[in-house]
């Protein structure tokens, strides 16, 4: 990848900040900070991170790591909130997983009860972090797009129709769209249109921003079904055929392993299309390819 | 009590704000919203939101229902997350409680998952609650003063000290001094600081109510201690004896009954004393009583 070094630049700033901001393992209730700290620094790509930068950056026509380093309270509110939902989504009664990142998961290590007050810990740091940003006025903006996000109407409803949707074991594709729309697709649609609110673009582009990403954040959840189906623990952070086991129902499941592919693909070319005559695009779009590569 | 009718019409209020707040129990998904409501509307006194509100008429220097209403974003965000923290520690691996306000525990009712969620979903709620107040700064302030009622130095430092510290079964007095602070205090005392902040009170004001609320709170929670021990399920939102049958280590348990009482009423006189000298403070005088009423 020709931006590997400019990807690299960035993941690093953001673990840097993500450490600044969290207070270290030494601090008490020690056990609550070392279970927040676990998933969040147990590997993970810094997706929402690293898009919210990246269109940062295609907004302001250059990239310039000093004026990222103003915007870091925003990406790492992004992480931790993400962290959050993996940590309460991968207890016993949730997705039930033993591993993330390739790492032990967070109730596995810490037990349930503390992962439980960790991901509640990181979704309140989370919004602490991100009212650091210096302009108040778009830290609040910045603030309402995150809780959005989050809400019954983004991530959670997600989650709490996935749960649902795989109890009644009678999933159609229209419902696994709106799940991943909304556990996936609402987080990032807001990460990248922060970076929107931050430079103040026009609502044309802010909505065609939005769009982007609704078309990555399903491109991205149905690319992890596949590699989920064919079996490659080395692309996925958890182990494959997980999704199995627990008996849920994916893109592969109900469309096949190569119609699925088919979606991604087009699914991705839509994206490209959104920012195909934006200025300063080409991060975004390598962006876009490295997520095609992942197509097995 | 001579000011019922003055709590009536304000919890009232109270209620009607978060009927408002929270979607609707129809709401897909439904039943995370229907789980979100259990709680919420499963009795409670609104502790936080009246000493809130009346902390503010005092501040004020009248009781009016219509400036009230101007503030009862606050009131219902305090609710919202002091009824989260309720959710999750109920939970089996956390307090394991049947019941909660006189009804069946939100886990009970909707399943781990859906309560787990639900808490989520709340403190998510509460944070968007809260910037409803039109005065964008006030609101930002209130905000932060939740957030940090709620961290890691707050109120889910508290639980995660008190599991830490019941697993080792040697709690001493300054512990569970330290637990109920954090626990409890830290959010009764941004309440009523909130109050101060809209009334933009000075900081002598500020930390002395501070102080007040930390001594409230305090003494709230022996005399919770006491109930339980004693035995009084119609004054307790939870059956007694709950917390000796989880062998928590109270303030009874350590002191004996008697000499909890003595604390108990020392904690309530030196909060009158903070605000022996306030104009207007006679709602707050007798919130007070009202609270040292409470002791069998």
């Amino acid at each position: 990848m020709l931006l590997a070094k400019y990807f690299e630049k960035r993941r690093k700033a953001v673990n840097k900040a993500l450490d600044k901001y969290l207070a270290p393992e030494d601090t008490k209730p020690t056990s609550l900070h070392k279970s927040m700290r676990h998933t969040i620094f147990a590997g993970g790509k810094r997706l929402r991170p690293l898009l919210f930068i990246a269109t940062y950056e295609m907004l302001r026509g250059r990239k310039d790591l000093r004026a990222v380093r103003k915007i870091l309270p925003v990406a790492a509110a992004l992480e931790m909130v993400h962290s959050a939902s993996l940590i309460h989504d991968d207890l016993p009664f949730i997705d039930n997983a033993d591993q993330r990142r390739g790492e032990i998961s967070n109730h596995k290590k810490f037990g349930n009860a503390i992962a439980i007050l960790a991901g509640d810990a990181l979704i309140t740091k989370s919004f602490e972090t991100i009212l650091k940003i210096s302009n108040k006025d778009k830290a609040l903006k910045c603030l309402q797009l995150l809780i959005q996000a989050c809400s019954t109407r983004g991530m959670l409803g997600g989650q709490v129709i996935e749960i649902t949707a795989f109890q009644k074991k009678r999933v159609k594709l229209h419902m696994l769209r709106d799940i991943h729309l909304k556990k996936t697709g609402a987080l990032l649609k807001a990460s990248i249109q922060m970076a929107s609110v931050l430079m103040e673009s026009d609502k044309q582009i802010y909505n065609a921003l939005g769009d982007f990403a609704l078309n990555i954040g399903l491109a991205y959840q149905v690319i992890d079904d596949i590699l989920d189906e064919v079996g490659a623990d080395e692309i996925l952070d958890k182990p494959s055929g997980e999704d199995l086991r627990n008996r849920k129902v994916t893109y592969p499941v109900l469309l096949g392993v190569e119609e699925s592919k088919s979606q991604a693909i087009k699914l991705l070319k839509d994206a490209k299309n959104v920012i195909k005559y934006m200025p300063n695009n080409e991060v975004l779009i390598e962006f876009v390819d490295s997520i095609r590569d992942r197509i097995p």
